[in-house]
């Protein structure tokens, strides 16, 4: 397979390309890293990243930020920037790509544990999450083609836990490789509509 | 309890209205009906109103408009509008009301079983949905002086199968008054960070 991974030079896109690319072709696109440039809050520089890599089997994202603030300190244009690059991002990355993908391709989104298990400063993160998986599960039931749409959300990440630590007390972390079965289970099976809990 | 009701004109509101006004003072807010003018999708507009009616000991949102299209004619624009309305008009109630609301004071939102159960036409709706529900989840643990927020999320109403039934074919509708019921356990109750499911 022909596969696009969105953020693929982050901590979780290595390990997703490591594991893909063991069977694949595997096409890196990031911001300022990779084979291909493309910022996801920009839906022009998605079409043009598009045009360039030509026809795809996959596409998969493991990019997108969000704001952590405390609850209180959340204005909205810091949820509109959370919404903007997490949930709208992967969005565009699947309206966009529709029509690209080979008969039978796939998306493979990204989310998290905050969706379901909140902490503080999180309200943005949980909200983008959240939005993303149930947009993944109603895109599933109307994509043409035979496509398929799937969410691996992790929970913190072994790799992340030195920055992320303080913030994720007493989560229990997984090693990135870990997460990334995941992206090869939406990928190489045959699911549409799932979320890959991996926690 | 004096509870501010946004949408209480509408088919769900005025079976919370019902409800919660056997034992409450209820104030009634609408875009165009009701004891108080407000629209979700101006923050200013919800201040205004929120200066208006006064302390509040619970604030119940059954408002919130998404469009509906298939998936390949829903457009950025089209995302947005169903975000700004239903889901940031929500999220503005809230943060504008954190501070409104009298210790121990609750927020109920609205969403639906799309967030879940996805139909033809609904993935703006389902992002929608997943993402208050998730955010109430988030803002659960951080809402100061015993604040509490839970979302209630009904099937299709016996009461709306005129319009939105060719939407919802097998779907089993339930009346307005019983959705009605877990606006009352929300406000009533204890719980918080819960999403109450009504099918
Ligand atoms: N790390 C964790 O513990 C963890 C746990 C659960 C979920 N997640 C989620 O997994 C995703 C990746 O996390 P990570 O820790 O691997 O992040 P990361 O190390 O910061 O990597 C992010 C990658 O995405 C690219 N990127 C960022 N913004 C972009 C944009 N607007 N357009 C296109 N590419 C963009 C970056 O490219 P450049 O470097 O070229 O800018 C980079 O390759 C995030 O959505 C995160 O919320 C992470
Ligand atoms: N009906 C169903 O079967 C069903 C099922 C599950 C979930 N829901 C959800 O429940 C909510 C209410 O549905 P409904 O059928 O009762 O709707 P509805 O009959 O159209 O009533 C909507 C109410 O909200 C007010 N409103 C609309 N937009 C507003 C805005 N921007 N700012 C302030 N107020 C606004 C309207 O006030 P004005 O009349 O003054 O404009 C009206 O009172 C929606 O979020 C819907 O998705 C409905």
């Amino acid at each position: 397979m022909k596969i696009l991974i969105v953020g693929a030079g982050g901590t979780l896109g290595r390990a997703v390309a490591a594991e893909l690319g063991q069977r694949h072709e595997i096409i890196r696109a990031g911001r300022a890293s990779g084979d291909v440039q493309v910022d996801l809050r920009d839906s022009k520089s998605i079409e043009a990243m598009y045009a360039k890599v030509g026809e795809l089997d996959a596409v998969v994202c493991t990019a997108g930020k969000v704001p952590f603030a405390p609850l209180g300190e959340l204005t909205e244009e810091k949820y509109l920037d959370g919404l903007n690059d997490k949930l709208l991002g992967q969005v565009r990355l699947v309206q966009a790509g529709m029509d690209k993908l080979r008969d039978e391709g796939s998306f493979t989104l990204i989310t998290g544990i905050l969706t379901e298990q909140p902490i503080l400063a999180g309200a943005c993160a949980s909200m983008a999450n959240g939005a993303v998986e149930a947009y993944a599960r109603a895109a599933a039931i109307e994509l043409p083609r035979g496509l398929r749409i799937n969410v691996v959300s992790p929970t913190v990440l072994v790799e992340s836990m030195e920055g992320y630590g303080p913030f994720f007390r007493g989560f229990e972390p997984v090693p990135a490789a870990r997460a990334a079965l995941a992206f090869s289970r939406s990928v190489e099976g045959l699911q549409t509509g799932q979320v890959y809990k991996i926690w």
